[in-house]
């Protein structure tokens, strides 16, 4: 065994301290009322799944972010998982007795070896939220009302859903007759047109080699307004599909309503394109407008996903909640609870001396079996080294009983913040702790 | 991109359904709350960490279960947490500035390519919470306390935590003359003291050809009652580190005592191994007695594992809570509180017909703005296919509105367990469910 190993993470990997820890979970919190409010129950998937699961599934790009594993005799080939999504697919084609709908959310760590920048790690939590077995776009209102709430109760204050059709993408390279080889390279040029215009548009397609007279129909199409479902119906006239995807947006606004969701916040856009493949269906992501920090959950429905592992196929929709970046943005501005604390410590009790040290033990153990959360000293130092303990960690309250204080039956109960002391009977100590508790 | 995928699991490992995931997190929230009455803090490591900082700590046999990964552009040896003792001493080594005492949790998977048998896994989860930078035994009693603490508010009625010391295991070795590079099997052959008896300990040392008068010397000793300190320190009057574990012994007995657990239910073993080779000092271990389910907690003193990270070392003592275990065993004698319940979902909000739709929208809308959680049914089907659906995911209470009750201005609401059916007005809807929901 060595001596000395250099204490180092993997690159891309974080601690999470207690402190930011508290933060995290709170969010986490929030987010699993909001999802059980809503009837979606929790289930667990392993970390490690087979790599045959995972491949194939996102595309060669992604493969190579994937981290494999194996053990030192095990004989399968192992991946870690980049996503919730597929393992849930995988859980619903191995377990076909389930009762559908089917709704669960995972709230887990997802592991990609993504170049590590400012707030991306490699490992991260997703948070999903899907309904499997429901083909009624009343699931896909569902999730959208859900998120209303979520992003509500988390505190933020001006956003608006964004909503398409993968059906009327579909239809749109149909219409614009760009080959179907080329579906790709429109999209991602479609999913710039926020920020480069439509001549920036033009210029991206005319690179990738599409036909001259499909570009000019792409761009006289997306010249319309992109929320204006009626003139779109009328252009799409030949295409059942597209008008399929219309009447499904359509029904998604009235079951919205329906929810009470204010209608202003939720907005047609028949450009929006978003990224993953396997969406079949109505796609939608949220976007925070007050403060602009954008994007913080997508979602969609993908018919086909379980196909890959049932012989029954399934009809999905979900989301996912971006709360690694909820987070990161909660605390930048400062969105968080003032109550929330540093620590979960809520009264730190001194130790006077060795002699008196089994009267705050008892103090200790009599406000823990009151529900408050305690910690003591556990040596014979200085009160005032004690005390800067308690400061640095940031607990709120301390209690001093010293021979003054234990003859006369009563603790010091000190404020930490303020430095306000007060005298009261030992006996009261919990119910006045508790009491301070709940006021701040 | 494949058209089929056996949808398998990796060997060793499973999903956690809903229904027990219910159960599992009543059991990571009681275990949480009361280490946070303590004041151990969150902490969340990586899954994978660098394998140099994994390797060594666990001996040979260890290494052999645990699963390597890697990423394929990467250039790190990577391997999954094998524990959760090795990733707290590496971040406490890189975190030189942490305040001391430090005290944390943490309740996360981890894993080892363990031959698969009933109820043990290759991914668990592992709970456990230290207290770094405190060499009093108080720190220790302290832990002790909290296990007790942990048992109790699970229901469990009968247990005792056993103690010991390494000191004294050690000088067990030394006063027997037993050869240094022997105390291995010295500890292997005392672990079965219980099983074999001392003839079968005896018999096992001198096949291991440990010297005969060492033997012997071992058998006089541990022919001592087992807790009778006066005795062994009268023994061990050569052995200073000896004697020091047992003061040790007896501060922790007087704390634990102080702190108000019952010193019946502390007993001193000093035959007592623990396997892991880092403890240093008192070592304890919590067996339920009633029903007699074994060894569910253990836990002891390392005062070196931190010295592998760091230049400064670090006393440390903790325990790990074997949780796995606790929630088979009392999901086995029914440990769980009645009103858990199969599923999140309180209520179930049935659709008569897509004209009465949205009421049935608005009532669920309804339930939950009052933080109740509710289901609703997405489709159109007979009021027997979507009570069906309710009554076998376990759902308490159904919520029927069709045109008598939109009528009159009530719902039917349906107590799925009894049958029980009343009319209520719709406003009154959420308060009768809370009412009821509180009487469960």
């Amino acid at each position: 065994m060595p001596t000395f190993v250099e204490p180092r993470l993997p690159r891309g990997m974080r601690d999470i301290l207690p402190q930011k820890m508290l933060l995290r979970r709170y969010v986490i919190g929030v987010i699993e009322k909001v999802f059980e409010r809503f009837g979606f129950e929790p289930l667990q998937t392993p970390a490690l799944e087979l790599a045959q699961t995972l491949m194939g599934k996102y595309g060669p790009d992604a493969e190579k972010l994937m981290y494999e594993a194996r053990h030192r005799e095990g004989k399968e080939d192992l991946a870690l998982r980049y996503d919730l999504t597929v393992p849930l697919s995988r859980m619903v084609g191995m377990n076909p007795e389930l009762v559908k709908p089917f709704k669960r959310y995972q709230i887990a760590p997802v592991w990609r070896a993504e170049r590590p920048q400012k707030g991306r790690y490699r490992e991260f939590y997703q948070c999903d939220a899907d309904i499997v077995g429901a083909s009624s776009m009343l699931a896909d209102a569902e999730i959208i009302a859900m998120i209303f709430t979520i992003l509500s109760e988390l505190g933020f204050k001006a956003f608006v859903t964004k909503l398409n059709n993968r059906k009327v993408l579909v239809a749109l390279g149909e219409f614009s007759g760009v080959p179907a080889t080329q579906t790709a390279g429109l999209y991602r040029a479609l999913d710039k047109l926020d920020k480069i215009g439509r001549e920036g548009v033009r210029e991206e397609l005319l690179k990738k080699e599409i036909p001259t007279d499909s570009v000019e129909k792409m761009l006289d199409l997306i010249a319309l307004p992109v929320d204006d479902l009626v003139a779109w119906r009328e252009k799409f006239r030949a295409f059942p599909r597209a008008v399929e995807g219309i009447d499904e947006l359509e029904q998604i606004l009235q079951f919205t309503r329906d929810m009470g969701v204010n209608p202003a916040r939720v907005q047609i856009d028949l450009t929006m394109v978003r990224g993953l493949d396997y969406y079949t269906g109505p796609i939608f992501e949220t976007v925070v407008t007050e403060p602009k920090i954008g994007s913080l959950t997508g979602g969609g429905r993908y018919d086909g996903l379980i196909g890959l592992f049932s012989k029954n196929s399934l009809p999905v929709t979900g989301t996912s909640v971006g709360i690694e970046r909820i987070i990161d943005v909660m605390e930048e501005l400062k969105m968080f609870p003032n109550n929330l604390g540093k620590t979960v410590t809520q009264v730190f009790v001194t130790v006077f001396d060795a002699e008196r040290r089994p009267q705050s033990i008892a103090l200790t153990t009599q406000l823990r079996a009151a529900n408050i959360n305690a910690e003591m000293w556990y040596d014979t130092d200085s009160l005032g080294k004690q005390l800067k303990y308690a400061a640095a960690k940031g607990i709120p309250y301390a209690v001093i009983i010293g021979p003054d204080e234990a003859a006369a039956g009563v603790v010091t109960l000190r404020d930490l913040t303020t430095g306000e002391q007060q005298q009261i009977p030992q006996a009261e100590l919990q119910e006045t702790v508790r009491a301070k508790l709940l006021r701040a």
